[in-house]
Parts: C-alpha cells; structure tokens; sequence
C-alpha cells in the first residue's frame, strides 16, 4: 500500500462522519504541538495541517480570530506571516486537561462524600446547589450528591446529612446516568476507528511528518472528545459494556506507532511545496 | 404530707391532661404486674388498681372485652370472679417492648446502610418500597432510606445502589424528621412530670401497696408512649434539645422509688374494704 493511500484510510476512519469543529480541532492542535509558552505555530504551518484534513484556509482563519478573542492564543507578525502561540490561561487549560487525554485512567478516590439534603426542605437547599457545581460532584437523585475526596469545607454541607461512603458497584440506571448511551456508544466507536487506523498504515512506512501530525491530530480530536467526558468515578461505577479503556488503549497504540514530529520539522514541512 | 396527698399529687402530675385510653392502660398494666405465662390478674384488682386513677368500671369491662377479641388476653372465670392473663401473643409483644420502655437506651448499630433508588427510575422502585417497609428503615428522602446493621439481603437491594455508612451528626431537618417536635415535648414534659411525681412522695412513706401499683401504672404508661417513638439511630441524629434520655432517667428513678409490689399482696390489698 502506498503511504498516501494508508494516510487516507486512516484519516477516513478517524474523520468520522460529522465535519469537526475547526477552533476545537485547533484546541487540540495546540495542545498536541505546542506544548511550551515558547512553542508558536506558524500560519502556513496550521494551513498545511488542518488542510490535509480537509479544512479551508477561511476556516482556520476565523477559527484563529474567535481563539484570539476568547483568550486562548496570541498572534504575531513577522513580515507577511504569522504565527500564534497558547496565552498562559490557553495553556493552563491544555497542561489540566493533557492527562486525561493522554496518560491512564485516573484512579478514582477511595472514600468519597454523600451529601444528602432533606426533602423539600428550604434549609439546606442552597448547600446543595453549590455543592452540586462542585467538580466532581455526581447527582445521585433530587437530594443526593456524591463527592470524592475528603468531603466538603463545613460551611458548604451547612444543612445537609453528610455521609463517608466507600461505593462499591452502581445499579444500571446510575451507570447508565455516568455514562450515557451517546458517550458509551463514542467510546466504543472510536476504539474501532483507532484499531482501523492503525491497521490501515502498519504496513506502510515513512509517512511524511505532516501526514503524522495530521493522524495524531484526529486521533487526539476524536479520543479527546471521549476521554474528558469519562467521569472519575468508582471502577463498578461504568456500565458493564463500557470501552472507554478499550478506546483509550487503542488511541495509546495509534499515538506510539506515530511519534509526534519536531515542529521545526514540521515548519519546514509545510513551507516546501 | 399525709401518704394520701402525696399519691393525688404524684398521679396529678404523671396522669397529664388527656385521659388515658382505657385498653391502652390495661396493657401496660399486664406489661407491669402480669409478666410470666401462669400471671393472673383479678377482676376486682383491676378495677381497684384502675379506679385508683379514675377509671369506671364499665370502662374497664369494655376495655376487657376489646383486649379479648383481639387475642391479646385470656379470660376465665372461677364462681362470680373472673381473671385474665395475657396470651402467647401478648406475652410475646409485651415482653418485645419490655426492654424499650424498662432497660436502658439500646445501643445502635455503628454501621448503616444506605440504599438510594434512581430519581424516577422504575427500576429498582418495588425493592426501594420493599427495603422502607422492612423494620428500622429511615427514610432521608423521596429515593434514600438508611437501614441499620449488615444492610439487606441481595434481592431485596436489586436495582439500588448500596452504600455501606458509618453516619456522624444529622441535620436539623432529619434529626426534627426523627424526633417530631410532638415527640420531643412529650418526652421534656413527660421528665418533668416524674421528677414532679418523686418529689411529692419523697417524704412521704408507706405508701398502700395499690397506690405504689397505680403510680407505677401512671408512670411506665407515660414514659411507655415516649420510649416504644425513640427512634434507634446513631447518637448524633436526635435533635440537640432531645429530652428522651433525661426522661429515661427520671422514670428510672421513680419506678426505683416505687419498687413493683408482690402481685398476691396487691390482689389481697383489692380485697379488703
């Protein structure tokens, strides 16, 4: 198989079927390639990049507008050409959310917080609420929340029964809330897709860097897309089908067999022609 | 202060404002003085120990006959007196309650189980509505109930999810849910009526042994109203005002003042003019 033929086949199975979203496709490209607050990217980089996805230079260019805007990146000029680079909270955001796309399932904590408010009751109501927008709370029922980790500061459980439990396995309507059936479903497919996608190139060799870069570029995209949705719960918490691990052994898999390529390499790359 | 003073004040102050129901009253009485098998209450002694606190005998009579019918007692009759005894099935109950109402407060289990049902999930609802009915279940909410000791059997949890607890302080709102502010008052206004009691015979002597029968009488059917509602919970869960305990100690110590008379001495004392 010729390698631009194995490039596509791949790039087909980890496309999926809806066009993605560019200035989350850029999100991913950023976290991926430009990792340090030193690491710019160039213009005719990320046009060479995502246009081998598919993407159109209009795109990318109010992609890049709406980033700036938002503050995730910053721009800069040297002669004709520009290059953007993460701003510091851009890049806070990619270094929180990096392990979970690209290190192992993170180990839930062992003992963890029931908070339960009492039925209809005023007192306490506005506890719940706030505890509710805690990270990492999971509504268990109208009153009930489940928290990890040491419990809530006293003030916020003002009202409410506060219960340390150590969860063991989750009814089905739970898991089924944890992980719902589009999430199941995306974790399941996307395995499929990563699994194809490596089998479509395993035999080809020396795909060119920006081939590489665009391949991890849709295999992060679509992992990312599953993994940060994954809640960090009990292990007998996910529905027994459940192949979020599956997935993210798979993207591991795919991710080794195509090392991320030195962005001078790729800069050159995409000035040849 | 004459002994008969004494007695019209202590039963002023046990006897509260409400008459008691008669039936209600009989059964403590049985629960008092007819504790074995082979324990026979007289006729006339019941309607000398009832009289003492203001019960007619045509009440008593009705009462009797409602105790009959519905199995808790036994008559039989020898000439023109009849007598009564408790039967298995009232043994059974009354010596149940016995340790609620004349031992101390019952230690409860250090480990709880939680089983919360889905927020309108049908599945998991009949065993959610099985667990409630099940004896010592609390319910903490519309899908939340708390059981006590090693939790239920696995069928009975099927669809829930189970949570082992080791429960600390409640909130305001389950502690008033577990001990209803009627509770409460009864329980304040029930130590304060044997305190009362005590201190109005406490110089006093000698009491007849029918009166020291019918105070006693006074006393367990008050505290016996107050004791068989404590719910057993964890030591945090009753309210911060909860009189219960107190109340357990006052009875305690009046029934300590007032030692259970020979049952041969009393229907010998109903005998005589």
């Amino acid at each position: 198989m010729r390698a631009d033929q194995a490039f596509s086949r791949a790039a087909a199975a980890l496309a999926g079927e809806d066009p993605p979203r560019v200035w989350s496709l850029l999100v991913t490209a950023f976290g991926d390639l430009a990792r340090t607050e030193a690491a710019r990217l160039s213009g005719p980089l990320l046009t060479r990049l995502l246009g081998r996805v598919e993407i159109r230079p209009e795109a990318i260019r109010t992609a890049l507008h709406r980033l700036r805007r938002d503050g995730w990146i910053d721009a800069s000029r040297r002669g004709r050409e520009g290059s953007y680079a993460l701003t510091a909270r851009g890049l806070a955001e990619s270094r929180a959310a990096s392990p979970r796309i690209y290190g192992p399932a993170p180990a839930p904590p062992e003992t963890w917080h029931l908070l339960i408010a009492g039925p209809g009751a005023a007192e306490g109501r506005a506890a719940y609420e706030a505890a509710l927008r805690l990270q990492g709370s999971l509504a268990l029922g109208d009153t009930v929340l489940m928290r990890p980790g040491p419990g809530p500061a006293p003030e916020a459980a003002a009202g409410l029964l506060v219960l340390a439990v150590a969860p063991g396995r989750a009814p089905p309507w739970l898991a089924d809330r944890l992980c719902p059936p589009d999430l199941a479903a995306a974790a399941a497919g996307f395995a499929q897709a990563a699994a194809r996608a490596r089998a479509s190139f395993g035999a080809a060799d020396g795909l060119p860097p920006l081939d590489v870069a665009a391949l991890r570029l849709l295999a992060v995209h679509g992992w990312r897309r599953v993994a940060l949705r994954i809640p960090v719960v009990p292990p007998g918490f996910l529905p027994a089908t459940w192949a979020g691990e599956a997935c993210r052994a798979e993207v591991s898999a795919l991710l080794a067999a195509l090392p991320r390529p030195d962005p001078a390499v790729l800069e050159q790359a995409a000035r040849a022609p």
